[in-house]
């Protein structure tokens, strides 16, 4: 499957490059560059993970500093700078403070990111001394180039867009994004910008990114580690003149389909995924135990390995539902596999076995479980847990 | 490794029978009973999983019925019944009925065990028929029989013994045990029963079997899943005549030390495990947090799998601390691998690599965690993620 752009509009208002610093060992492009030539609003998410790598920090605190106004984006993939301590956040500083040299900004204008081995010093000599090459090659249409340079045990580059139209003008969104390991709700290590040339203010891009990422990004589970580097950014440019108050429901509709696109994509491509699982739970007390449920059964090893099997085994989800911590009757509970009941008041149905062995083949399908009769319900996005995800894990950094 | 009894005293007062029900469908032994013929005094404790299995709900009944006598705990192994609705309930009160007749005694003094697969009807007809030949091989000696019929991914049988003297006179404690997958905290598809000839109140036992497992097999994880039908049984036959009563820290210190190497060895029989590691956690703001930053890095995928590669891979222990849900200062954390400081204050230092790597090459080490200054520490006994783990899971039932 090769990724093109035919499909996608990319908006105006940014320029995109990418080059290779030499921070992967394999000798791929590791460094990309999104900037908006004449500035743009933007509004930022960060990892909930009390160990937050140091271009988070600095991310953060640049965002704050700017009131929401962004120039560029600078990414290295390789290195996560992350547990490198007081000499981690100066070079996630002087990463900045060199492109704002080069772009003739402030600092605070631009945001960091790092995505790659923890606890290992970022090679901050090479990082900067690739970054006139790569800002030479600047383009306005290169956000493939970009997509490639951020991926680290991704094999596949994600990108999603939608366009907004209103009276004659039209804008678009677009996402680009870096996943496969590491994901789990309150996002992963996992990058995503989102770039749009509508007009709009840094608080509506705080809004429409936060119930974005709500229903995309924090529904989906892949090992149930949550990254210390997770960064998704909104980035408007303004360029379309086309503007998001004038329609906010549409434009917040077409960031959260580019965030779910490309949430699809990082489990589709998660590492050694392959099967993809939307469980649904419903019937809970309410929302946070339905998605206490999901979440226990999508993280359940017992569960994961019978997914990899293509085994229809719904006593292994029934007992993770069992445990996640909330009062359920067990003789209340009824489960479905690609549309098939397979369990019904917590105990067997006659089904199909081989129709389910069949459905669960499939790189994609639904299961469905419904603990009572509350209004409670949760959706989220999964997969299965393959010995490859052991092999890619288990040979990481020796 | 061949398990004998030669350095285990089996505790008077009990027979062991065990045999072929031909419910596990490799044809193995899968019928086991314990009996006390003069009848004994006991405690039990269940799983948490709100999805209890039949035999849990049954034998918890039974033993607050019959007020804490036994007469006989009676275990299948291929089948859990669980998830088996109120057939199920059944097929459990009539194995004990069954057995009552045989032993001439109430079903209130039977207890009964299932471990296998969950969902698939328990073939009563077969186990039931299966008690007369059982029982008719019943010895006083035979426990290496019983540690292996409740056997299912077990590679081993689990028997641990322990002596208690005072005054001339000694008792001996011994358990057998079942484990394998499935096992963490709040228990395990763990069937453990620890018998003893000590003269000891049911009120007593509970007391101690409560502190034993809160010191052994809640401090156990290998998949983080939590099995429908957990059992933890103490029988005290009383044929030693040595009282509890007058040395109970004695006699609690020889169950604990039963149920700690029967906890290990589940451990190192788990499945696909390669790696046992001891993992403490110290300095957190009281023992709670200390324990949910355990429970949290021993369950991290990312975690399990540097582990199965002997990789001394610190910053996904450190990214999984800092995910635990519990406040810590990532610049208060030091990390030893064997001995070895890998992590000060958050941050990598120099340490020797190689000796690591080698350190994490031995089939058992102790990582330690140190997350600041507080008074809660915590302790768990956890292993690797290997892919056999995950091919053993995914052919479990197709």
């Amino acid at each position: 499957m090769t990724t093109t752009l035919d499909q996608h509009t990319i908006p105006r208002g940014f320029r995109f490059a990418a080059g290779t610093a030499g921070i992967k060992a394999s000798g791929r492009p590791d460094v990309a560059i999104i900037e908006a030539p004449l500035g743009a609003n933007a509004a930022a998410m960060f990892t909930r993970n009390r160990v937050a790598a140091a271009p988070v920090v600095v991310g953060r605190n640049h965002l704050a500093a700017a009131r929401g106004k962004l120039r560029a984006i600078v990414v290295n993939a390789g290195n996560a700078n992350c547990a490198t301590g007081e000499s981690g956040m100066r070079a996630a500083e002087k990463t900045c403070a060199q492109l704002a040299v080069l772009l003739g900004t402030t600092p605070e204008n631009i945001l960091p990111s790092s995505t790659g081995i923890i606890g290992v010093p970022l090679p901050l000599d090479k990082l900067i001394a690739s970054l006139p090459g790569v800002l030479a090659s600047a383009r306005d249409d290169a956000v493939l180039d970009v997509a490639h340079a951020i991926m680290t045990t991704d094999t596949r580059p994600k990108i999603a867009s939608a366009v907004v139209r209103a009276t004659g003008k039209t804008a678009s969104v677009m996402g680009v994004a870096k996943g496969a390991g590491m994901i789990h709700p309150d996002m992963a290590t996992m990058l995503v910008y989102i770039l749009t040339d509508a007009v709009a203010s840094p608080s509506m891009l705080r809004r429409v990114l936060r119930a974005a990422v709500a229903q995309s990004f924090n529904c989906i589970s892949i090992d149930g580690d949550t990254s210390t580097n997770d960064t998704a950014v909104l980035m408007a440019s303004g360029a379309s003149q086309w503007r998001a108050s004038d329609d906010e429901k549409q434009f917040a509709a077409a960031v959260t389909s580019v965030c779910m696109s490309l949430a699809a994509q990082i489990v589709a491509d998660g590492e050694g995924v392959k099967h993809r699982v939307t469980l649904r739970v419903e019937g809970a007390a309410n929302t946070a135990a339905a998605a206490r449920i999901a979440r226990t059964v999508a993280q359940s090893l017992l569960v994961k390995t019978a997914w990899a099997g293509a085994d229809p085994n719904w006593g292994r989800m029934l007992a993770a539902a069992g445990r996640a911590g909330v009062v359920i009757d067990p003789h209340t509970v009824d489960i479905w596999i690609a549309g098939q009941k397979v369990c019904g008041h917590g105990t067997a149905v006659a089904f199909d076995e081989k129709q389910a062995h069949r459905d669960m083949s499939a790189p994609e399908y639904e299961i469905r479980i419904r603990v009572g009769n509350g209004p409670g319900a949760s959706r989220i996005l999964t997969a299965d847990l393959t010995a490859e995800y052991v092999h890619i894990n288990a040979d990481y950094s020796t």
